[in-house]
Protein backbone atom coordinates (compact mmCIF):
# COMPACT_ATOMS: atom_id res chain seq x y z
CA UNK A 1 0.00 0.00 0.00
CA UNK A 2 1.26 3.36 -0.75
CA UNK A 3 1.11 6.12 1.66
CA UNK A 4 1.91 9.88 0.15
CA UNK A 5 2.74 11.88 2.70
CA UNK A 6 2.21 15.67 0.91
CA UNK A 7 4.63 18.45 1.37
CA UNK A 8 4.88 22.66 0.36
CA UNK A 9 6.83 25.38 1.30
CA UNK A 10 6.45 26.31 5.45
CA UNK A 11 4.62 23.02 6.24
CA UNK A 12 4.48 22.15 9.91
CA UNK A 13 6.81 19.34 10.41
CA UNK A 14 4.83 17.88 13.31
CA UNK A 15 1.40 17.58 11.22
CA UNK A 16 3.19 15.36 8.73
CA UNK A 17 5.94 13.67 11.12
CA UNK A 18 3.39 12.81 13.36
CA UNK A 19 0.96 10.68 11.30
CA UNK A 20 4.22 9.02 9.36
CA UNK A 21 5.20 7.63 12.78
CA UNK A 22 2.29 5.95 12.75
CA UNK A 23 1.43 4.60 9.29
CA UNK A 24 5.09 4.41 7.45
CA UNK A 25 4.96 1.23 10.46
CA UNK A 26 2.18 -0.14 9.35
CA UNK A 27 2.22 -4.08 6.91
CA UNK A 28 3.67 -3.48 3.85
CA UNK A 29 3.80 0.33 3.32
CA UNK A 30 5.48 2.23 0.86
CA UNK A 31 6.04 5.78 2.23
CA UNK A 32 6.52 8.37 0.02
CA UNK A 33 7.20 12.32 0.75
CA UNK A 34 5.40 14.15 -1.73
CA UNK A 35 5.89 17.46 -3.45
CA UNK A 36 6.10 19.94 -6.38
CA UNK A 37 9.84 19.29 -6.85
CA UNK A 38 12.54 17.53 -5.69
CA UNK A 39 14.08 20.52 -3.96
CA UNK A 40 13.89 20.69 -0.30
CA UNK A 41 11.34 21.87 1.92
CA UNK A 42 11.56 24.82 4.78
CA UNK A 43 8.96 23.84 7.49
CA UNK A 44 7.18 27.05 9.04
CA UNK A 45 10.06 27.42 11.35
CA UNK A 46 12.91 26.97 9.07
CA UNK A 47 15.29 25.29 10.77
CA UNK A 48 13.74 21.81 9.62
CA UNK A 49 14.50 20.59 6.44
CA UNK A 50 13.07 17.68 4.28
CA UNK A 51 13.54 16.10 0.90
CA UNK A 52 10.77 14.67 -0.76
CA UNK A 53 11.19 11.39 -2.43
CA UNK A 54 8.88 11.90 -5.20
CA UNK A 55 6.81 15.12 -7.31
CA UNK A 56 3.39 14.91 -7.54
CA UNK A 57 3.46 13.70 -10.93
CA UNK A 58 5.82 10.83 -9.94
CA UNK A 59 2.54 10.25 -7.61
CA UNK A 60 -0.55 9.31 -9.50
CA UNK A 61 -2.12 6.94 -7.97
CA UNK A 62 -1.38 6.83 -3.86
CA UNK A 63 -3.74 4.28 -1.68
CA UNK A 64 -3.76 7.12 1.36
CA UNK A 65 -2.73 10.77 0.99
CA UNK A 66 -2.04 13.11 3.84
CA UNK A 67 -1.65 16.40 4.14
CA UNK A 68 -0.39 18.17 6.75
CA UNK A 69 -1.51 22.03 7.71
CA UNK A 70 0.80 25.25 8.14
CA UNK A 71 0.48 28.54 8.70
CA UNK A 72 -2.36 30.30 6.72
CA UNK A 73 -5.65 28.71 5.71
CA UNK A 74 -6.02 30.80 2.74
CA UNK A 75 -2.40 30.52 1.66
CA UNK A 76 -3.16 26.55 1.99
CA UNK A 77 -6.03 26.84 -0.20
CA UNK A 78 -3.98 28.88 -2.64
CA UNK A 79 -1.53 25.83 -2.74
CA UNK A 80 -2.17 25.63 -6.83
CA UNK A 81 0.00 22.14 -7.66
CA UNK A 82 -1.56 20.60 -4.20
CA UNK A 83 -4.68 21.41 -4.53
CA UNK A 84 -4.44 20.25 -9.01
CA UNK A 85 -2.77 16.83 -7.50
CA UNK A 86 -5.67 16.43 -4.56
CA UNK A 87 -8.01 16.24 -7.44
CA UNK A 88 -6.37 14.06 -9.25
CA UNK A 89 -5.93 11.34 -7.28
CA UNK A 90 -8.29 11.49 -4.94
CA UNK A 91 -10.87 9.40 -6.55
CA UNK A 92 -8.65 6.42 -6.98
CA UNK A 93 -7.61 6.56 -2.96
CA UNK A 94 -8.71 4.42 -0.12
CA UNK A 95 -8.73 7.45 2.47
CA UNK A 96 -7.58 11.34 1.58
CA UNK A 97 -6.65 12.82 4.72
CA UNK A 98 -5.26 15.51 6.50
CA UNK A 99 -4.16 17.17 9.75
CA UNK A 100 -4.96 20.72 10.98
CA UNK A 101 -4.84 23.21 8.34
CA UNK A 102 -4.38 20.79 5.58
CA UNK A 103 -8.35 20.55 5.34
CA UNK A 104 -7.98 23.82 3.04
CA UNK A 105 -6.40 22.15 0.29
CA UNK A 106 -8.81 19.40 0.74
CA UNK A 107 -11.86 22.24 0.61
CA UNK A 108 -10.19 24.26 -2.11
CA UNK A 109 -10.07 20.37 -4.41
CA UNK A 110 -13.48 20.26 -3.68
CA UNK A 111 -12.87 16.88 -1.47
CA UNK A 112 -15.00 18.32 2.05
CA UNK A 113 -18.09 19.61 -0.46
CA UNK A 114 -21.24 19.08 1.72
CA UNK A 115 -18.48 16.70 4.39
CA UNK A 116 -18.19 16.88 8.03
CA UNK A 117 -13.93 17.13 8.84
CA UNK A 118 -12.38 19.26 11.57
CA UNK A 119 -9.38 21.30 10.94
CA UNK A 120 -7.13 23.51 13.73
CA UNK A 121 -9.33 24.81 16.35
CA UNK A 122 -8.52 28.72 15.52
CA UNK A 123 -9.64 28.38 12.28
CA UNK A 124 -12.62 26.02 12.67
CA UNK A 125 -15.17 28.54 11.20
CA UNK A 126 -13.65 29.53 7.91
CA UNK A 127 -14.39 25.55 6.98
CA UNK A 128 -17.90 27.00 6.47
CA UNK A 129 -16.64 29.11 3.64
CA UNK A 130 -15.67 26.07 1.28
CA UNK A 131 -18.79 24.66 1.65
CA UNK A 132 -17.71 21.94 4.58
CA UNK A 133 -19.79 21.65 7.63
CA UNK A 134 -16.88 22.00 10.68
CA UNK A 135 -17.19 19.51 13.33
CA UNK A 136 -15.55 20.31 16.62
CA UNK A 137 -14.03 16.89 17.28
CA UNK A 138 -10.16 15.81 17.05
CA UNK A 139 -10.81 13.00 14.24
CA UNK A 140 -13.50 13.05 11.81
CA UNK A 141 -13.91 10.39 9.33
CA UNK A 142 -16.65 11.38 6.28
CA UNK A 143 -16.77 7.95 4.29
CA UNK A 144 -13.20 7.87 2.80
CA UNK A 145 -12.50 11.44 4.32
CA UNK A 146 -10.68 11.90 7.12
CA UNK A 147 -9.94 15.34 8.73
CA UNK A 148 -7.48 15.52 12.21
CA UNK A 149 -7.58 18.99 14.31
CA UNK A 150 -4.54 21.16 14.90
CA UNK A 151 -1.21 19.68 14.87
CA UNK A 152 -0.74 16.85 17.59
CA UNK A 153 -3.83 15.39 16.43
CA UNK A 154 -2.41 14.09 13.24
CA UNK A 155 -1.05 11.23 15.61
CA UNK A 156 -4.76 10.20 17.28
CA UNK A 157 -6.09 10.80 13.56
CA UNK A 158 -3.58 8.07 11.82
CA UNK A 159 -4.32 5.86 15.20
CA UNK A 160 -7.23 5.77 14.86
CA UNK A 161 -6.64 5.19 10.68
CA UNK A 162 -4.04 2.72 10.83
CA UNK A 163 -6.98 0.58 13.20
CA UNK A 164 -9.42 0.85 10.48
CA UNK A 165 -6.68 -0.35 7.60
CA UNK A 166 -5.19 -3.08 9.63
CA UNK A 167 -6.92 -3.70 13.06
CA UNK A 168 -6.74 -2.81 16.08
CA UNK A 169 -3.69 -5.13 17.34
CA UNK A 170 -1.18 -3.72 14.58
CA UNK A 171 -2.77 0.39 15.20
CA UNK A 172 -1.88 -1.35 19.43
CA UNK A 173 1.59 -2.39 18.54
CA UNK A 174 2.10 0.59 16.69
CA UNK A 175 1.04 2.87 19.55
CA UNK A 176 3.10 1.04 21.71
CA UNK A 177 6.04 1.06 19.52
CA UNK A 178 5.70 4.76 19.77
CA UNK A 179 5.31 4.83 23.78
CA UNK A 180 2.22 6.89 23.20
CA UNK A 181 0.95 7.03 26.58
CA UNK A 182 0.80 11.10 26.58
CA UNK A 183 1.17 12.71 30.00
CA UNK A 184 1.11 16.64 29.23
CA UNK A 185 2.73 19.20 31.99
CA UNK A 186 -0.66 21.51 31.59
CA UNK A 187 -4.33 21.25 30.66
CA UNK A 188 -3.84 23.66 28.11
CA UNK A 189 -4.18 21.71 24.68
CA UNK A 190 -7.73 22.59 23.53
CA UNK A 191 -9.54 26.26 23.47
CA UNK A 192 -12.14 24.58 26.19
CA UNK A 193 -9.18 23.88 28.96
CA UNK A 194 -6.86 26.73 27.76
CA UNK A 195 -6.59 30.08 30.10
CA UNK A 196 -8.92 32.42 28.34
CA UNK A 197 -6.34 35.13 27.86
CA UNK A 198 -3.96 32.43 25.97
CA UNK A 199 -6.74 31.14 23.95
CA UNK A 200 -7.21 34.67 22.80
CA UNK A 201 -3.63 35.40 22.01
CA UNK A 202 -3.16 32.29 20.15
CA UNK A 203 -6.14 33.01 18.09
CA UNK A 204 -4.58 36.38 16.96
CA UNK A 205 -1.37 34.68 16.10
CA UNK A 206 -2.89 31.40 14.16
CA UNK A 207 -5.75 32.33 13.14
CA UNK A 208 -5.29 33.90 10.20
CA UNK B 1 19.19 30.80 22.62
CA UNK B 2 20.25 28.17 20.28
CA UNK B 3 18.44 24.32 20.60
CA UNK B 4 20.47 22.02 18.62
CA UNK B 5 18.46 19.11 17.76
CA UNK B 6 20.73 16.17 16.72
CA UNK B 7 20.61 13.86 13.36
CA UNK B 8 22.61 10.70 12.74
CA UNK B 9 21.71 7.67 10.19
CA UNK B 10 18.11 6.01 10.87
CA UNK B 11 17.05 8.49 13.78
CA UNK B 12 13.38 8.22 14.68
CA UNK B 13 11.69 11.34 13.20
CA UNK B 14 9.40 11.80 15.70
CA UNK B 15 11.64 11.54 18.41
CA UNK B 16 13.45 15.12 17.23
CA UNK B 17 10.93 16.14 15.44
CA UNK B 18 8.22 16.34 18.31
CA UNK B 19 10.51 18.35 20.80
CA UNK B 20 11.48 21.04 17.60
CA UNK B 21 8.06 21.40 17.28
CA UNK B 22 7.39 22.64 20.87
CA UNK B 23 10.88 24.34 21.55
CA UNK B 24 11.85 26.39 17.90
CA UNK B 25 8.49 27.95 18.86
CA UNK B 26 10.03 29.78 21.85
CA UNK B 27 10.78 33.10 22.26
CA UNK B 28 13.96 33.84 20.61
CA UNK B 29 15.18 30.45 19.68
CA UNK B 30 17.78 29.82 16.97
CA UNK B 31 16.64 25.73 16.27
CA UNK B 32 19.65 24.24 14.25
CA UNK B 33 19.78 20.62 13.01
CA UNK B 34 23.15 19.35 13.85
CA UNK B 35 25.22 16.34 12.19
CA UNK B 36 27.94 14.90 11.91
CA UNK B 37 27.70 15.87 7.73
CA UNK B 38 25.49 17.90 5.86
CA UNK B 39 24.41 15.43 3.88
CA UNK B 40 20.98 13.89 4.31
CA UNK B 41 20.19 11.68 6.39
CA UNK B 42 17.37 8.97 6.42
CA UNK B 43 15.48 8.15 9.49
CA UNK B 44 14.64 4.53 10.53
CA UNK B 45 12.22 4.68 7.91
CA UNK B 46 13.68 5.44 5.43
CA UNK B 47 11.08 7.49 2.94
CA UNK B 48 11.80 10.70 5.99
CA UNK B 49 14.91 12.13 4.57
CA UNK B 50 15.94 15.63 6.36
CA UNK B 51 18.79 18.02 5.82
CA UNK B 52 20.94 19.04 8.89
CA UNK B 53 21.96 22.38 8.76
CA UNK B 54 25.16 22.50 10.43
CA UNK B 55 28.04 20.20 11.43
CA UNK B 56 28.74 19.14 14.88
CA UNK B 57 31.95 21.17 14.53
CA UNK B 58 30.10 23.92 13.11
CA UNK B 59 28.12 24.01 16.75
CA UNK B 60 30.39 23.99 20.03
CA UNK B 61 28.40 25.96 22.16
CA UNK B 62 24.86 25.04 22.16
CA UNK B 63 22.48 26.17 24.69
CA UNK B 64 20.21 22.57 24.92
CA UNK B 65 21.04 20.00 23.24
CA UNK B 66 18.17 17.04 21.91
CA UNK B 67 19.36 13.56 21.35
CA UNK B 68 16.65 11.44 19.45
CA UNK B 69 16.78 8.01 19.73
CA UNK B 70 16.51 4.74 17.27
CA UNK B 71 16.51 1.33 16.69
CA UNK B 72 19.32 -0.40 18.87
CA UNK B 73 20.22 1.02 21.71
CA UNK B 74 24.04 -0.51 21.68
CA UNK B 75 24.27 1.17 17.96
CA UNK B 76 22.87 4.81 19.68
CA UNK B 77 25.65 4.16 22.06
CA UNK B 78 28.15 3.61 19.71
CA UNK B 79 27.87 6.62 17.44
CA UNK B 80 31.08 8.26 17.76
CA UNK B 81 30.80 11.29 16.20
CA UNK B 82 27.77 12.56 18.15
CA UNK B 83 29.35 10.89 21.26
CA UNK B 84 31.93 12.97 21.16
CA UNK B 85 30.25 16.25 19.86
CA UNK B 86 27.78 15.36 23.43
CA UNK B 87 31.33 15.36 25.64
CA UNK B 88 32.62 18.41 24.54
CA UNK B 89 29.17 20.75 24.37
CA UNK B 90 27.44 19.29 27.68
CA UNK B 91 30.06 21.18 30.13
CA UNK B 92 28.28 24.56 28.28
CA UNK B 93 25.23 23.57 28.21
CA UNK B 94 21.92 25.11 29.53
CA UNK B 95 20.23 21.88 29.43
CA UNK B 96 20.96 18.54 27.27
CA UNK B 97 18.41 16.16 26.64
CA UNK B 98 17.36 13.04 25.33
CA UNK B 99 14.46 11.08 23.73
CA UNK B 100 13.94 7.51 23.84
CA UNK B 101 16.98 5.57 23.30
CA UNK B 102 19.01 8.75 22.33
CA UNK B 103 19.42 8.17 26.29
CA UNK B 104 21.82 5.84 25.16
CA UNK B 105 24.11 8.54 23.35
CA UNK B 106 23.96 10.67 26.64
CA UNK B 107 25.28 7.45 28.77
CA UNK B 108 28.25 6.42 26.52
CA UNK B 109 29.02 10.12 26.54
CA UNK B 110 29.41 9.90 30.62
CA UNK B 111 27.04 12.66 31.09
CA UNK B 112 24.12 9.71 33.00
CA UNK B 113 26.74 8.50 34.96
CA UNK B 114 24.82 8.21 38.53
CA UNK B 115 22.02 9.95 37.21
CA UNK B 116 18.21 9.15 37.29
CA UNK B 117 17.09 8.78 33.77
CA UNK B 118 14.79 6.77 31.10
CA UNK B 119 14.52 5.43 27.85
CA UNK B 120 11.92 3.82 25.59
CA UNK B 121 10.30 1.12 27.72
CA UNK B 122 11.71 -1.95 26.32
CA UNK B 123 15.21 -0.63 26.64
CA UNK B 124 15.16 0.54 30.27
CA UNK B 125 17.07 -2.27 31.58
CA UNK B 126 20.03 -1.64 30.05
CA UNK B 127 20.65 1.85 30.85
CA UNK B 128 22.18 0.34 34.13
CA UNK B 129 24.89 -1.35 32.38
CA UNK B 130 25.86 2.77 31.63
CA UNK B 131 25.88 3.39 35.61
CA UNK B 132 22.43 5.18 35.09
CA UNK B 133 19.68 4.79 36.88
CA UNK B 134 17.20 4.02 35.19
CA UNK B 135 13.58 5.30 36.52
CA UNK B 136 10.50 4.18 35.06
CA UNK B 137 8.73 7.79 34.67
CA UNK B 138 7.66 9.55 31.26
CA UNK B 139 9.87 12.74 31.93
CA UNK B 140 13.18 12.35 34.27
CA UNK B 141 14.56 15.77 35.48
CA UNK B 142 18.34 15.37 37.14
CA UNK B 143 20.11 18.50 37.51
CA UNK B 144 20.26 19.76 33.66
CA UNK B 145 19.98 16.59 31.86
CA UNK B 146 16.51 15.72 31.07
CA UNK B 147 15.05 12.61 29.73
CA UNK B 148 11.74 11.61 27.94
CA UNK B 149 10.77 7.67 27.66
CA UNK B 150 9.85 6.03 24.26
CA UNK B 151 9.21 8.41 20.93
CA UNK B 152 5.84 10.30 21.26
CA UNK B 153 7.28 11.36 25.25
CA UNK B 154 9.20 13.91 23.71
CA UNK B 155 6.83 16.20 23.26
CA UNK B 156 6.05 16.08 27.20
CA UNK B 157 9.46 16.41 27.80
CA UNK B 158 9.82 19.53 25.58
CA UNK B 159 6.98 21.25 26.79
CA UNK B 160 8.16 20.43 30.33
CA UNK B 161 11.23 21.63 29.42
CA UNK B 162 9.24 24.84 27.95
CA UNK B 163 7.49 25.72 31.25
CA UNK B 164 11.24 25.40 32.79
CA UNK B 165 13.34 27.72 30.02
CA UNK B 166 10.27 29.90 29.43
CA UNK B 167 7.98 29.48 32.54
CA UNK B 168 4.24 27.85 32.46
CA UNK B 169 2.59 30.69 30.33
CA UNK B 170 4.63 30.13 27.08
CA UNK B 171 4.42 26.44 27.69
CA UNK B 172 0.96 26.53 27.80
CA UNK B 173 0.83 29.02 24.98
CA UNK B 174 2.96 26.53 22.84
CA UNK B 175 0.91 23.59 23.47
CA UNK B 176 -2.63 25.29 22.75
CA UNK B 177 -0.64 25.95 19.30
CA UNK B 178 -0.05 22.51 18.78
CA UNK B 179 -3.31 21.99 19.96
CA UNK B 180 -1.95 19.00 22.18
CA UNK B 181 -5.14 17.44 23.95
CA UNK B 182 -4.79 14.05 22.99
CA UNK B 183 -7.15 11.62 22.68
CA UNK B 184 -5.23 7.95 21.72
CA UNK B 185 -8.07 5.97 20.24
CA UNK B 186 -6.68 2.72 22.15
CA UNK B 187 -5.00 2.56 26.13
CA UNK B 188 -2.19 0.25 24.35
CA UNK B 189 0.64 3.44 24.93
CA UNK B 190 2.45 1.74 27.94
CA UNK B 191 3.53 -1.64 29.09
CA UNK B 192 0.91 -1.46 31.60
CA UNK B 193 -1.70 -0.94 29.80
CA UNK B 194 -1.29 -2.47 26.42
CA UNK B 195 -2.05 -6.83 26.28
CA UNK B 196 0.36 -8.55 26.96
CA UNK B 197 1.41 -10.62 24.05
CA UNK B 198 1.82 -7.03 21.95
CA UNK B 199 4.16 -6.22 24.99
CA UNK B 200 6.03 -9.23 24.14
CA UNK B 201 6.27 -8.98 20.45
CA UNK B 202 7.17 -5.35 20.62
CA UNK B 203 9.47 -6.07 23.14
CA UNK B 204 11.43 -8.65 20.40
CA UNK B 205 11.41 -6.18 17.99
CA UNK B 206 12.33 -2.82 19.62
CA UNK B 207 14.36 -3.52 22.88
CA UNK B 208 17.23 -4.71 21.09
Amino acid sequence: MQIAFALYPAFTALDIVGPFNVLAYGPDVDAVFVAESLEPLSADVGALRMLPGATFEQCPAPDVVVVPGGPGSRRIAELGSLVEWLRRVHPGTQYTTSVCTGAFALAAAGILDGRRATTHWASHDRLADYGTIPVDERVVFDGKVVTGAGVSAGIDMALTLAGVLWGDEVAQSIQLGNEYDPQPPYSAGSPRTAPPHIVHSIRQVVGA
